[in-house]
């Protein structure tokens, strides 16, 4: 009894009668793409899972989830592949070596998958990486073809391809109503990076 | 030197001139708010920050996270204080033990925020409770006003109330274009609990 006098929780357990590897899609222009497909690397660990990320793009700017998913400890391997974002103010990097990065990204995301290793791939970021033509679609849909049936593979990045979405199984678009830094507030840690 | 013959990337790190708190709320009815929540969770702990998630409503059906959170070690505190979803199909218990759990989560979260132990405090499914009258629209006023200036606040749940999305800093509704469960597909582990 607590001290409302009620009797405590009744804990039940789902456990689906067929089991299915999902392909889900996180896309939109706001803030919590990156953010919720970590959140399901860390929801994955809780059952045991091991996941893969590969994070598309990024990689020159210090993101905690770098350290973040060391906690997770052996569950969890994240690869850094890219040099930020391609053609975004600042960015020294040529398109042709985004691309080449990319490349290489997608040719990690197949040996990967294969492995049979990984409970869920997370490919961070490939939505974009493939609006912006460092990757082609028949990559990416190759990618899809080649997902194994149990495993979860989660596609994150704005302006997700129709195509992806309509193979895909589950996909939620990420809408900004407003953004801190709007209102001229920095980036902060642990929120934004 | 890379295979492609290139410099390797140099990583910078943002440091804001001017550290802040942020107030952030994530709304809508697609797949991704919780799991947006404890990916800010995962990437705060990377920053070495402390996290305290106190789970609204929910707390009668496993999932992932509770178990996940537990590899982040003491830098992670999760309560749940709910028992399941007021108001759904199946679910037992009275409303009044719902609002009754709901106002010890609100207690809760004032005291958690006045410990000064906390960098981030995430209130999941915040937003039906208060939906749901579990919880007063001054209730939450009082939440927001309270929230010292260096915390980050994390809202999730559907049908945030207009006025705490006005007082928030960043706010994004996730939209469902597409769900497994509409193709009969179970709930899966790791993606969807």
């Amino acid at each position: 009894m607590n001290k409302q006098g009620s009797p405590p929780v009744q804990i039940h357990r789902l456990e689906p009668k067929l089991k299915k590897g999902l392909t889900v899609v996180i896309t939109g222009h706001g803030k919590g793409k990156t953010t919720s497909a970590l959140g399901m690397a860390l929801r994955a660990c809780g059952h045991g899972m091991r996941v893969c990320i590969i994070q598309f793009m990024k990689g020159d700017l210090y993101a905690g989830e770098w350290d973040g998913v060391k906690l997770l400890g052996d569950q969890v391997e994240l690869h850094k592949t890219g040099k930020g974002f391609c053609g975004i103010q600042g960015n020294p990097y040529p398109k042709s070596e985004h691309r080449a990065n990319a490349q290489d990204a997608v040719a990690l995301a197949l040996e990967k998958m294969a492995s049979g290793k990984w409970d869920m791939v997370i490919l961070d970021e490939i939505n974009n990486a493939l609006q912006l033509q460092l990757i082609d679609l028949e990559q990416v849909l190759e990618i899809l073809a080649q997902k194994p049936p149990l495993m979860h593979l989660v596609l994150t990045g704005r302006d997700a391809h129709p195509l992806v979405i309509d193979l895909a199984d589950t996909v939620s678009e990420v809408v900004e109503v407003k953004h801190a830094y709007r209102k001229e507030i920095e980036p902060q840690p642990g929120v934004d990076y």
